[in-house]
């Protein structure tokens, strides 16, 4: 992984937040500076951040962020409805991943317990050490996913992954990729073959990146050839990331994933999710009720800088699809792995 | 379909074989000429022409290309060496699409044929019309499948296909797209998915423009996406060309194919072939036998004249891989359905 970080805040209360522009990789490693929320709102939108724990962070700073300017005898009234409306419009960006509004709800709670007893500035500093706690409890978090993972993961064994559940979808280090880079510190000599991920190729742009600039072996193949690779006895295991996991185990990651899951029951390859306990929406019974975002049909039409279907062809582009929890053998968490991943044993871990 | 045709023969015998070039697709409409055999290499090779009917088409004028400069006093001994020269070279181009040997094949057997008798002036006529007679007969037999197909479509259903099997992967009309032309010239109201199918993007290119040409309601996605649309329960039935058939009917057709009939299987939908008798390949008895061509791996990784993976990355580029019959509700062929697949009826089929 190089030294530069997916996320990170760069001053004092006027200070900005930088993060790597993912869009631009593996050509080029480009930091964008956001100094207003409508560029914190535009990255996570166009994806220059994205994978559900990295939103939450960037939504958390973007909070900092929005309220910077507020003049310190602003009174309270001013403040929650500014930070409400900065809070509201940074959760229009994406609808799918949840840890996007659990960290602004968790902005907002931290601001309701401050109200009463302190001024603008004590707010802005103590819902910086909130954004800054998001942050750098993500880092704990995917440690701790790693760790409980990678006990999955026997050596000399193939993986393969969708996506990009790593260091640049979170704060560092990932949740699915984390238990590749757990195992092969833990001295594990193992391989990964990472779908491309169309349409925005997250896996050949960034997951394949990750994995070798830590050094781990990756083969890169088209999504399509997943169930191929499948049916050829390669894969000894399936671990993805999330977006959004209902209370009986159902859940929302990125579009394919659904199509790896299926593949996986069939082969009779076990298959993982890999997430941080903000990912469940407990406020959700199963997965059909996960909003699922369509997204801008140039995606697909004009991927490359080059337009690859007909003008005026129409396209059905949702960003996410949901793995049924009978098709998930286990769910790695921070506190450890759910399985058999039912509602009673969600709750059993995800509930305070 | 537009009215620039796949293939053609332009001139007599120092004349020149027309294609779409159909890597430009659809941005341009471009018609190479190509004047000598290694031209006609090139095109099959870099799948300018592509699909298993018309790769065979042009081989066999690629022969006629290949022996015209034969001086007409050249003997039979040095008209045989050099026609079997040009074959094998052309049979070098692709190693999957069983049309090819057959095309060939028949091209040398009618040459010896003549050999005794002919001279060299005679041996090239009797060969460009057996050429324009395979050809010809192509045109028949996509008609013929499009009649014996389109019974399965029922009015107001939804198809989903994979890669193309269309008027431009034949001498026009298709195999599989044949279907879905003949339903809609009947009367039928059809509405169908194309998977965009990676690396090389001919659902996007060229199945959703034949489709657009004809007026038939298509709708592009991402070969990932095929699954959640099934799960939706937005498809009827699935209907894919193919490349090699084995006697059992195991079906290798274009990478991708092979998760696609996995995902028909789980959700029960019909997973059908649409494919002419000289697709099969009665020389082997199952589809593990059938070679399976590997492609560069700039196809992944820089496929739309843009890099989208890091260097150096390792990449797996298999470009078909194989449906067992199994999973292939019926394989549609111009002398009628096969159904239920299984090494019987494909041999009480195919054997002449």
């Amino acid at each position: 992984m190089s030294n530069i970080e997916t996320l990170s805040w760069h001053g004092d209360r006027f200070g900005t937040l930088k993060m790597i522009d993912q869009t631009l990789l593996p050509t080029e490693l480009k930091v964008i500076e956001c100094r207003n929320v409508e560029t914190v709102w535009e990255a996570i939108k166009m994806l220059r951040v994205r994978g559900a724990p990295a939103i939450g962070i960037a939504a958390a700073y973007g909070v900092c962020i929005g309220i910077q300017d507020l003049p310190d005898d602003a009174n309270h009234e001013m403040l929650r409805w500014k930070l409400n409306d900065v809070a509201d419009y940074l959760a229009s960006s994406r609808p799918t991943a949840v840890n996007l509004f659990w960290a602004l709800n968790r902005m907002k709670a931290k601001a309701e317990t401050l109200y009463a007893t302190k001024n603008v500035s004590e707010i802005w500093a103590a819902l910086f050490s909130e954004a800054q706690a998001i942050h750098e409890e993500d880092r704990h978090i995917c440690r701790s996913i790693g760790r409980f993972g990678q006990e999955l993961i026997k050596d000399g064994t193939t993986w393969l992954t969708h996506c990009n559940a790593g260091g640049l979808a979170t704060a560092d280090y990932g949740t699915a990729l984390a238990m590749f880079f757990a195992a092969a510190e833990a001295g594990k000599k193992i391989q990964v073959y990472a779908d491309e991920t169309r349409p925005l190729l997250q896996g050949a742009r960034l997951t394949a990146w990750e994995l070798m600039q830590r050094g781990i072996d990756v083969t890169l193949i088209c999504d399509s050839m997943a169930a191929l690779v499948m049916r050829q006895g390669k894969i000894d295991g399936v671990v993805v990331g999330a977006d959004r996991i209902a209370t009986n185990g159902d859940t929302a990651n990125k579009i394919g994933t659904y199509g790896v899951a299926v593949s996986a029951k069939v082969h009779g390859v076990p298959f993982y999710v890999a997430a941080p306990v903000s990912t469940f929406d407990l406020s959700l019974s199963e997965g059909s009720e996960i909003p699922i975002e369509e997204r801008n049909a140039d995606e697909i039409c004009c991927g490359f800088g080059k337009r690859t279907a007909p003008e005026g062809c129409k396209v059905y582009n949702p960003a996410f699809d949901v793995a049924p929890a009978e098709l998930i053998a286990g769910i790695i968490t921070e506190r450890g792995i759910i399985s058999p991943v039912n509602r009673q044993n969600v709750e059993k871990m995800v509930r305070d």
